[in-house]
């Protein structure tokens, strides 16, 4: 088998088996492959933004990596956004980029780029195959380094994928395991709960799903402390059943204010949590200066096994754990504004959906409001790279074929990857999407006034650039051009009825809800 | 004032005041300065692929550049495939980029990154301010570098940018002027001209203006030698009066059989030409083994002065040149195809029009048609990173707002940056796109046959990813959404009144021209 062969199959051979792509002359040999190979689902997406936010979604959903084939250095850089996202979310990714041909590359043709260098700060690992011989080994190391929760991007050259691979595809390679957490550290942080200071936990990382968030529920009534998610983990199991669980709020001021007392912090796949921008006269850090940090597990560490661990020790295992009831809320009626939107999904929302949250400031009701909805998980923008919820709808869609996804979306990041719906109409995936369309960018309006430029108040010329109305974008014909089928709500009635409609059907909707800014 | 009025003073004092920009928190410093500081017109884009390209589209009609304002490294990394194509034609552009506050970095927050990391591959020059005393400084260096036909990337931490700046703004500063070409070098040329072997000038780089045409084909005629441009050089001047110059073809076996006989090529602002990709068994030089090639001037050089040189002292600055007459084609009728298109494009063309190309199969018509149409400039994506031309198309119509502006589109392509129409919209620019609807990466159905994988035939895995159709965009559609007047063309009729009307109104538009692929 050639080179490209070895690779897919191994790939496959490692349950590795869906590859979303925008394919170059280059990478033409792996695309002849996925005639010669079984098993690769192979996922067209119109641009590389969307391909690398699908294999995000897809991977927080199926709990395991998709791959990604992506044409040379300005391939990856259109990728590297929602790469960037991955890898701040923990999220394994294997990025398989094609290059020229290895005796190519000293002629410098108009494509040819650093692409080690472009892959490098938004990779774990990053590696060049230099022959056929070696790409089945070194597609091995990726699935390793992917395994352990990292983002491998391994390039091909084209005379690496057409070249003869006498030895042929590895088999599936063993995983490391996450790492266990010593003894002393679950001691310590034990220590730690029982010092009567305040104390919270903090978790974050890959995902809290429900038994986990059941398990620190009970830890927290046990040993007396608050429990705290980071303000946006990668995926969280919310709604009814689900562990009464706080999260840190978005804005420093808040979240400072939020953990002010906190004396001991015990983080779990959580890093210390610090503000998402620098602000004049706010501080980076949002715990208190005398507060102690204590790191329990890292995100790619066995925090199940620390949980469990702290569970024994507190003789806290059958402790009763402080969960959601069901409670549905009523739907909203006259003038549409973000709140209805909130009640309408939280009220619709069925049993194991997931949702895709990039809603931004339109986004502040929903949270709460799906509280105590039906079961779902919530996946979050872990990078804070705009751009990345229709592509992870997308993702997430394909992991999970029998879940309801629904993507939450502000307008201005919705155009960002708005390709992404071409790709949900073509492979009949099933995703609401709702468009929060208040023609702003409304987080900006917000963010200039925190920072204190020119007293908080923009100007005119400023004020055009945090504007996307004029032309006001109408999404329904954007995505009927893509092939989603799409309407509009000015209305709660309205809504409520297209929701409801998109939540029975099953394939894309879009709906492009006209809200004012919450703002 | 603070460092991000006395940036933006130091552009605007160095004659750059056009911003393209898509901003974030960490750059609401430099937005607010926007009313403080006159002189600065600031575009906002949907998405940092838009501007980008903008940048580059502008600069090679203004022939100096713009800025931009991207937002951390992945709004970088979003803009990374359209500075790769401005880098490769050596087009001049000054990124900012805005970076989280200098003490603010130890913390990683989410959206950290290592922006120079990204940054270092598709810039010449890369630099990050280490404090507001500084800024204007370091502005005035990215100005200087990018004036000698560079991208330079400049990092903006947000304290540099709030913090106070004494010394203030820095005026105009002295970009050197094109390297002269030493009189030895033009005497090696003259002697190849002369020397009885085959010879051929290939010119290439930022721009082949009317004048640097006519000098060349004087040169052609004197010496009795061939003159060809590069396969895509950034702007070619085109149509009636200029001069007859032949092109590289794009494929390599076509190009190696152009020049087979050459015996000595001597390069003006040209590389040796190669093959784009690299191909089983098919050369990657393109020149003939035996072939001396000689760079006479690089891109940069003071070209014009060495063709002055030779001109002299071939002693034929007088001599005619041969020049295209004008002889309009007559329109296509019956069925839509891409050469009734190129017909049409060749019959309207407004005098003085610029025509960005990214049409890609669908424009082998195209080139040869418009030959002796009405004088126009021609933009020619340079780095071969597709999502190009409706960016480029937004800056060149922004540097010329008195000119039309015709933008030739693949579909496939144009979905890369498919905001850019909103721009268009939002500006009103006198953009006439065309789309040439074909549902294929019909590129790519060439490309895979001429790597030979799988004997040249795609299976149906293969095909699948090759072909944009199921669902079939309808860009008048996606074009409404976006505030762009829209129509659809299948036959010659209608596309030739609605780009007759298109041609004749002002303001943006977009034909949907539904072709069946050309290969």
């Amino acid at each position: 088998m050639n080179g490209a062969e070895s690779l897919l199959t191994t790939l496959v051979n490692n349950n590795i088996d869906v590859c979303f792509t925008n394919p170059g002359t280059s990478e033409m040999h792996f695309v002849a492959a996925l005639d010669e190979v079984e098993g690769m689902r192979c996922i067209l997406c119109l641009f590389e933004g969307v391909l690398s936010g699908a294999a995000d979604g897809y991977a927080r959903m199926a709990r395991r990596p998709a791959s990604t084939l992506l044409h040379l250095g300005p391939g990856l850089g259109n990728a590297l956004a929602n790469i960037h996202n991955a890898k701040k979310g923990h999220v394994p990714m294997v990025n398989i980029v094609g290059d020229h041909a290895t005796y190519h590359l000293q002629y410098d043709a108009p494509l040819t780029a650093d692409i080690e260098g472009i892959a490098g700060p938004v990779s774990h690992w990053v590696h060049t195959s230099a022959a056929a011989g070696e790409i089945a080994r070194d597609a091995a190391e990726a699935v390793r380094q992917a395994g352990i929760g990292q983002v491998a991007t391994l390039m091909l050259p084209a005379d690496v994928s057409w070249g003869d691979n006498p030895g042929g595809a590895e088999p599936a390679v063993a995983v490391a395991p996450p790492a266990e957490v010593a003894a002393f550290r679950v001691k310590e942080a034990l220590a730690l709960l029982k010092s009567g200071e305040k104390c919270m936990i903090m978790i974050g990382g890959r995902e809290v799903d429900s038994q986990r968030g059941l398990m620190l529920s009970r830890i927290g009534k046990a040993a007396g402390v608050r429990i705290c998610t980071e303000v946006f983990p990668g995926r969280v199991a919310r709604g009814a059943g689900t562990a009464v669980i706080d999260r840190l709020p978005y804005l420093a001021e808040l979240a400072i204010d939020h953990i002010k007392d906190i004396e001991n912090l015990v983080l779990v796949g959580a890093a210390p949590p610090v503000s998402f921008f620098a602000y004049p006269n706010v501080p980076s850090a949002i715990a208190a200066p005398n507060c102690r940090q204590f790191v329990l597990a890292g995100p790619n560490d066995d925090i199940d096994q620390a949980l469990e661990d702290l569970l024994e020790q507190l003789d806290a295992v059958d402790a009763k754990p402080d969960v959601h009831p069901l409670t549905i809320p009523d739907l909203g009626a006259g003038p549409l504004d973000a709140g209805k939107v909130a009640l309408a999904v939280a009220h619709y929302l069925p049993e194991n959906a997931i949702v895709v949250d990039e809603s931004i400031t339109s986004g502040f009701a929903l949270f709460p409001a799906t509280a105590t909805a039906q079961p779902h998980d919530w996946l979050n923008l872990t990078g804070g790279s705009i751009g990345w919820g229709l592509p992870a709808a997308v993702g997430a869609a394909v992991a999970c074929p029998e879940r309801k996804v629904i993507c939450l979306e502000g307008d201005g990041s919705a155009m960002y990857t708005i390709q992404s719906l071409w790709t949900m109409a073509r492979e009949h995936l099933d995703v609401t999407v709702v468009i929060f369309n208040n023609t702003k960018y409304s987080v900006l309006e917000m963010e200039f006034a925190r920072t204190g430029a020119r007293g908080g108040k923009p100007g005119p010329n400023a004020a055009s650039v945090l504007d996307i109305g004029g032309p006001d974008m109408d999404f329904v014909a954007i995505a009927t051009g893509m092939g989603v089928e799409a309407t509009r709500a000015t209305t709660a009635e309205e809504f409520n009825e297209q929701f409801a409609a998109a939540i029975s059907a099953t394939g894309p909707r879009l709906i492009d809800a006209i809200v004012p800014t919450l703002l």
